[in-house]
């Protein structure tokens, strides 16, 4: 059990360095596209395959306690897409194939995409208007070997395949959302108020 | 390859007659639950099990392209529910046992609650507030053996498990689409804007 | 409700000529790939976008309860595909994007791809091994628009978008489980056992 | 943003005593109660509503990159279950209606129970053979209250609702894995060549 304990804090230990090194700028941008949206009443489509599908969709579910017009690709009611409108992608290496269809897609359609990715130099961050990097895959790429290395030095994580990235976005968006609470001033007494009160599986 | 085209025919004639003995009273008062929850802009969230919970969900997404504001009980958005809302649980035998868990706590939330079931005297259906009987399971209890066999002919179908019910169903439901876009003159087209245009899997 | 009767009418009616006018070639084919499939445990994955999704997964549960190891595309347990797998996407245009591109990856990779479409000059069914006609979608291309037309008679459908062909497949299919539960002589009883015991929603 | 940064610090630190508090017992229990079913090919079947049940699948999917034979609950592939076989319950307060009810239908039917929850006096730990205590939910009861006051230190999270108690079961079980993965002999290559190749999303 040594081993489970030792991950867990490995885990644990990135996300501290991961909330030391996030970019300033891009992040307020995406809280700005954010708010935007939601004061508009324009929809919040989150988008991602596998691992980092299930982190958008526990984000999302979050942006709906906050009264955001959220929805997620890939379940029933998806809806259409167009300008005032925004995508929220995550693929930690930024060329999950589905996902970077669906988002030039949604740019073609006049949405706003935003990536939240290893990479910036990646398909999908080069399409994104907004592009939050949370590190985490060391293996795929020089410039991320190199972040991951030389800053936060990661060198062989005993986390195996994206676990690093998965773990540390699903905290980034759960901080976001304490951040987002605070500047729209809505309390956890209103998020329980708009909470699943009939709960499937 | 007779049997595939057997049973397919087999099917289609039973929807046929199900389309003939549909109760008109009951599918009128679905009808006015639906339109009045769509004017108010209250919520209509659908629930099924299994194959039923698929047949609800392809529903869901037609009544989205008519403009109701719809939810799939069980993926990411699903909202509270309370008065002036509307569940639509489907089960063909009415016993699944989270459908009449789910539909419960909506009755007791406030909400109005439709069954869509083979078994007007089920749990579910008891529990409901209108309650349209589509035919199609004929082993499980005596009074629906008397209705599909007596009225509908039906002895041993071809078909297996709750196939009859869950295509007739379905094509119930499409048909119910025909009757809604008329009476709230919605066309073709206006259904195509709001058909998804970055579409997942 | 004469619209709601008529338009259930319609697409009972749609489904028998579809029954009458199956390609025994091409359907003949399929059940051979899938019979092959199940013969050396290889995995069948269901591939379909909006209600063309939820069709391949009301038969894919189906398959299963006949003992295919089968996966849907885009839920959890998603495996890895290669030689020996049957990969079987649904698309009446043909087109759908994600798909295509699915379905590519797929043959990439060395598994069976099998298509059911209106369309057999597709995207989709150009690049798959064996291809089902389903008709239903009237108004994309002059090759459906003169099958419907003068084959089965269609004009001016009431259903709306795909209906037609997304009721049909689902029947289609049921008729397939049906073959294919004569040809490997599995009982309804024999079903009722791989039927989920513990029902989420 | 400082609020931001310091609520991925607060989720930090929290799994980082989470870690240092696991009940090593029942832990290692759920360690042998799972490598046995992977040893007998039973089957895995996780169950968990709302963002419990997203933890739950990030879980299974990395079961499956590792050999087991895992299923979703409420997935389209959901099998029967029975002796021999586990089911994977995640619920913080242990009283989420559906997920009692399902965990209690599978007791009866013969299978193994694990429950992961913040509350080991729960309707949900109390039916299941073992019970693995992740604290995190701090206002629903005096035990846990307890536990996360007094052991944990924590009195006012700035993560709202269930966020500590997901969270820290993502980092749990991927801790999990890590361990899995060194008794089982199994390499990140062995993981990456289970891994999905054509993805949905």
């Amino acid at each position: 059990m040594d081993l489970l304990r030792n991950s867990m804090k490995e885990i644990a230990s990135f996300i501290l360095k991961v909330a030391e090194h996030l970019d300033k700028y891009q992040v307020e941008k995406l809280i700005q596209y954010l708010i935007e949206a939601r004061n508009r009443e324009g929809k919040i489509l989150v988008v991602g395959a596998g691992r980092s599908g299930l982190v958008a969709k526990a984000f999302a579910m979050r942006l709906m306690h906050l009264g955001f017009n959220t929805f997620v690709l890939g379940e029933t009611i998806t809806p259409r897409i167009g300008p005032g409108d925004v995508v929220l992608a995550v693929s930690g290496s930024g060329r999950t194939q589905v996902v970077v269809t669906v988002a030039a897609a949604a740019k073609k359609a006049g949405a706003t995409v935003i990536a939240v990715t290893s990479y910036p130099n990646s398909p999908l961050a080069k399409l994104s208007d907004c592009v939050v990097r949370i590190p985490g895959r060391t293996k795929l790429a020089e410039e991320t070997d190199y972040f991951a290395r030389q800053v936060l030095g990661i060198y062989e994580p005993l986390a195996p395949l994206g676990t690093l990235f998965e773990d540390s976005t699903l905290v980034f968006f759960d901080g976001l959302i304490v951040e987002l609470m605070e500047r729209l001033s809505i309390t956890e007494e209103d998020m329980r108020k708009r909470h699943a009160n009939v709960e499937g599986i």
